[in-house]
This record gives C-alpha cells, sequence and structure tokens, in this order.
C-alpha cells in the first residue's frame, strides 16, 4: 500500500505559494508515492492544474486531510485541519512553533508526527532541505526591487548627452541568506552598495559580492550561523558608526533577525530623521517586530519624507521560484524516508531527530516544549 | 536689466517633477539671470527649497507669472496661465502641441514666444537637450521596474542548494531610447533578453546589449530616427515572428510610438492570450493608446491571468533624477540665448527656429499650425 501524499490549497491569506509543484509532485510519484492534490493549489503560484501529472486530485481540503498519510504545508495547519488528520498522521511544513502554541498542542495531542521546516539543522548535508535560507534569498531579491521602484532616483549611474546620473547608495544591514542576496540585487541594478553585519566573518562574503564592509569595530559570531545579542556599549559603539552610513543612504534594507527573538532594533528613528527626504527603508525583518523602529508590518510609514516599508511574507510574492524552491526543500527532506512508496523514518538521522516537532504524544522539541 | 526666469511648482496630477532643480537654476544665476521660483516647486522631487542658491522666491505661481520674463515648465501652461502672462514673456517647456489646441492658440493671441521640447531637432548638437530622450531613458528603466516587481519570478538565474532557477525571459519592443534602456536594465537584472524594432539598424545596439535582436525579416527605417508605418503585408510578416516571442516571454516591455500619431498595435490580444498566466506587459506606449489591444493607459488589465500595465507618466515616478536631466536639457537649449543676463534669440539657429511653436502672434511650427 503505497503513502498518500496530500497537498492543499493554502487558506491563509496573502499565501501564494504552493508546497508542492509539478516537478517534485512528479518526483514524488517516481519514488512510488500517491500524490492528491487539492484543485487549484497551484493556481496562485502559476502552476495550474493541468502542469501536474501522475496525481490524483481531491475537490475540497477535507477530502484531502482524510486521505493523507502525509500531509505537505507552507503554512501551519489550523486546529480544526489538525482534528481532521488520520491517526498516525504526518505533516511537514512551517510551524511557526514559538507563536502557534495551541496548533502545536493539537498535533501533539493527536498524536501527530509533524516535522517543523524551521528546525532542520543548517549542517551541509541539510543545505538542499533550508527551506529558511531558499525563501530567506527570495525575500532578500524582492527587498531591492521594492526599494528601487520606491525610489525617485536611478539604482544605476548613467552617463547621458544631460549628464551623469550618480548612482544610488544602497545599505544591506544583515548578512544573512537575505541580506547577501539583496546586495548581489543592488550591485545588480548598478547602485554603491554597503553592507553590515554584526558577525565580521561576514565581512569576506560581502566584498566577494562587490560591496563595502561597514567596520564598526564590534563582533557578535553567535551559534548555527545566526548572530548573538550584543551588550548595550557594543550596542551604542555600532550605533554610532551605523547611523552616519544610514544617514548616507537612499535605501536602507535591514536584514537582521534573531530566531525566536524579536529582531534586533538598530534603524531609529533619529536615524531615519537624519536620511534624505525620498529615501527608502525596507525593513524585511518586519515581521518579527522589525529592525527599524518606525517599521509596521504590512505598511508604509512616511516619516520626514522617508518611506519606511515593512513587507509581510515577500517570499509569496515571488510565488512561482519561492514554490519551486520550498518544493524542492521538502522533497529533499522527506524523499530518504520514502522506500518503495513507504515512509519509513530513521530517527537516528539527525535531520529528521531536530526537525521533529511532535511524535507519539509528545513535544520532541525542546525550546517549544518549555513554552506549552 | 537682467531677465527673469520663472519657475512654477507644477500643477498638473502626479506631475512630480519640476523644470527647474537647484544646479541649473545656479547655472543661471552665475550667467547673470534673476530665477524667481514659487515656493515647494522642487518638494516632490526631492529638491527642498533650503537646496536652491541664488534664486528668489515667490509665494504663489500668479506672481511667478507676473514677474517672470522667462517660464520653464514641465507641462504645457493652462490658459488662464497663459493669459497672466507678461506681454511678450517666453515659455519654455513640454507643449503636447498636437492635443492642447486651445493652449496653442491663447499663446499665439498672447504674442508669447513658446518653445516646444518635443521640436527640438534631434541633431548632434542637440543631444544635451533632447527632453525627450532623457526622459524615454527613465521610462524604459522604470518599466523594467515595473515588470519585474510584478513577475511571480526572478529576473536572473539563482544557482542555489534547493537547484537552479531558471532566468526571466524578457522581450523589448523598440529599440529606442526607451527600449535600449530597458534592454541594459533587463540585462542588469540577469534576465535573457530579446529586442524587436522595425529598424534594423538598431539591431547592433540591441546586441551590443547582450540582447538578442529578433529578425522577422521587415525593416522601416523612417525619418527623424523614429519608424515609418508599416505596410499590411510587412505587419503580417512581422506579427507571425513577433507573436512566438510574446508568447515565450514572461516580461514584453514595448515602446514603439510614431511622434505625433497613435502608437502602433504590435501586441494583439491573441497574443496576448498565449502568454503564460503570471507573465506581465508593460505598454510604456500606454499615453499614445498603447502598442497592445489590451492596453488601459493608467490602469493594470489582467487578461487570463496575464497582467497588462499602461503606466502614464514614467518619468514622474523617478522625479528627482528625471527633474536633474530635464532640467539640464532645459539649461542647454536656452543657455546660448543668455548673453549678460539679457535674452537674445538667434533665429538663424535651427535649435532654436525649429523648437518654436509661436512668436509674434503666429504659430511657427508647421504640423500644428495646420491643425490651428
Amino acid at each position: 500500500m503505497p503513502v498518500t501524499i496530500g497537498v492543499l490549497r493554502e487558506a491563509a491569506p496573502q499565501e501564494s505559494r504552493v508546497s508542492l509543484v509539478p516537478e517534485s509532485a512528479a518526483k514524488f510519484a517516481t519514488l512510488g508515492a500517491r500524490v492528491l492534490i487539492e484543485r487549484g493549489a497551484g493556481v496562485a503560484a502559476q502552476f495550474p492544474d493541468a502542469l501536474y501529472k501522475q496525481v490524483e486530485w481531491a475537490d475540497t481540503a477535507a477530502a484531502v486531510l482524510d486521505a493523507a498519510d502525509i500531509v505537505l504545508t507552507v503554512q501551519p495547519l489550523t486546529t480544526a485541519q489538525i482534528g481532521a488528520l488520520r491517526p498516525g498522521a504526518v505533516v511537514v511544513g512551517y510551524a511557526q512553533a514559538h507563536a502557534k502554541l495551541a496548533e502545536v498542542r493539537a498535533l501533539r495531542d493527536q498524536k501527530v508526527t509533524s516535522f517543523a521546516m524551521e528546525f532542520v539543522p543548517r549542517i551541509s548535508r541539510a543545505q538542499s532541505m533550508d527551506a529558511l535560507s531558499s525563501q530567506a534569498a527570495i525575500a532578500g531579491y524582492k527587498a531591492v526591487l521594492i526599494a528601487a521602484d520606491n525610489l525617485q532616483k536611478f539604482m544605476p549611474m548613467l552617463t547621458t548627452a544631460a549628464g551623469t546620473i550618480r548612482p544610488s547608495q544602497v545599505l544591506v544591514i544583515g548578512a544573512g541568506v537575505a541580506g547577501l542576496q539583496a546586495i548581489a540585487t543592488a550591485r545588480r541594478l548598478g547602485a554603491v552598495v554597503e553592507a553590515y553585519d554584526v558577525r565580521s566573518a561576514t565581512r569576506e562574503q560581502v566584498k566577494s559580492l562587490g560591496a563595502k564592509f561597514v567596520d564598526v569595530g564590534v563582533s557578535a559570531e553567535g551559534a548555527g550561523g545566526y548572530a548573538r545579542e550584543l551588550t548595550a556599549e557594543e550596542k551604542a559603539k555600532q550605533q554610532e558608526v551605523l547611523d552616519a552610513r544610514i544617514a548616507a543612504a537612499d535605501a536602507v534594507i535591514s536584514t537582521a533577525s534573531v530566531p525566536g527573538r524579536p529582531a534586533p532594533k538598530i534603524v531609529s528613528r533619529s536615524a531615519v530623521e537624519r536620511m534624505r527626504a525620498g529615501s527608502v527603508v525596507v525593513d524585511i525583518a518586519a515581521e518579527q517586530g522589525g529592525n527599524c523602529e518606525l517599521t509596521r508590518a504590512g505598511e508604509t510609514v512616511v516619516h520626514q519624507g522617508v518611506k519606511v516599508i515593512g513587507p509581510v511574507n515577500l517570499p509569496a510574492q515571488l510565488a512561482y521560484n519561492a514554490s519551486e524552491m520550498y518544493s524542492r526543500n521538502l522533497f529533499n527532506f522527506l524523499s530518504p524516508a520514502l522506500k518503495g512508496g513507504e515512509l519509513s523514518i530513521d530517527w537516528n538521522d539527525e535531520v529528521f531527530a531536530q526537525a521533529c516537532l511532535t511524535h507519539e504524544g509528545t513535544v520532541r522539541h525542546e525550546a517549544t516544549g518549555k513554552n506549552i
């Protein structure tokens, strides 16, 4: 009896991604799985039903939940959806476990085996499963497009018959995956780019992309590829140098986040007030509270002529490629556990062990367990 | 008595440009002219009053019109404003003479000496005065940003841990100044770019920017650097090849226009219907009726999942640089006539002669005169 992999049409507002694109669906089918998709699941991401081959269709989400052994999601299932799962079902997708506590309890109480893509360990072997990274790259790219589209200036330098146009100055704060992609995109567009990260180890990556690294004389390497929090003194020193670079920028792209914590406040109100009117801040960390004091998630705040843009769910705005990458992440995660069309999870594999949120009626993820 | 150059705060909706930026204002002052600016004229273009040096200020448009010997504009003056000009006043700016007939009559009847930036001859010496070109470059750049921001795909190819993302395919129709800048911008962003122009002489320019020239076996070089209109047979041949390239594109940027005539219809409804859902058409020619049959100026039409975007006044969306370039065009045009702070127009200079719309009670521009 082959395993049934279920795919829902994402119901959350503004979630246009789909957890499984035709390419990955066909790969699962080749591994012997039965793939059951709610009609129209890929439409918002520009994957119409006709593109899916070797799959079966369900008219409703309920029909998918009723039949699926494994459910693939982008956004976490609701408690009602969790209640409709089959006994022993497996769920793979984003869990937002620090915020969705009722859903985590429901997964536990329903004895669902759930894997959170956020908890996939950031080890070399698991890079191809790293949804945080793949989606962050999209956010970094899109943030620069938003900045460029909101500036009243060219990004590139132009030499024309009517004289020279100076290039825009872009400051990228945070040189993780999103920040590096933002740097690369702003450089592509011809901007003069500076970047800053508390982890001075990122200096060479920043430079290799053609940007200047802002040196504040403070370093804060942390575990798991993220930054640790800075001391008050370090923050003040960082701030003084950064504020001057913010004031000089036409566009600031801020991407700094610490997992499971509010985003660090790096761009103060007074720093924004030093920027030229017409300048732009695009705060990718808006959903985590923002790197800028003025950020409001989902809104554009105009403060003394400076636009502070707090986009939410940027990957969904590039739903086609975002779904493609996310879907590949899911496939790369799950496929080692599919043998002859049946599910067999190797719990000695640290990838499965660490990514596990709930299993057999317990919360397996330690930090989440403490919140429950 | 030095000449007074007046600058108005542009009153037209969505016109955020200003005819004179601080840099050019200072240059006029250095030539001995008195520069009189309506307060706030540059604010929407991010040139606050404080940036202007060596100028005088007026609280109202009426005060500028009452005192100015020369009025610099972006959009044409209204008939009421023309009525408020001093006897013998000079106006320099866009005239839109084919559409604004009442205004042309008012300029004539008031014996205003008016110069239309659209009529500056496209000769080598006048390139630095060519506002159509400088503003078209801005439109081409901005159109690509709009396309990129509306696609659910990356423009560049990306090689990531989750596999390769294919680059977007961009088709640019019309390889004039706007089209060439669109090609350059889409290439910067990493798209695969094809371009088409009825003037096969543009082939080398297109190729030099890294784009592929679409060869339809039809050429239509016209006078003045524009294309002539094609015959029906030529159009059919062109269309067949083009339709296949349109169908293959993620984004079409159409920039084809013939001066003083409706824009040629190049992107048919049926061609749009062959495009993939999620694809985008950005029709720069929207204000001239559009290159696409589905275009509505100022609107985004979604047809079978394809967005057809008809932007108006794109240069105003990049008001800072657009004003900078337009202002330099005006300065380069007018400065040869300013000697010792006084105005002295050399009517033997073909630039002044050809750019003249009205003078001493007559319409000097031949084609416009026929419409009046």
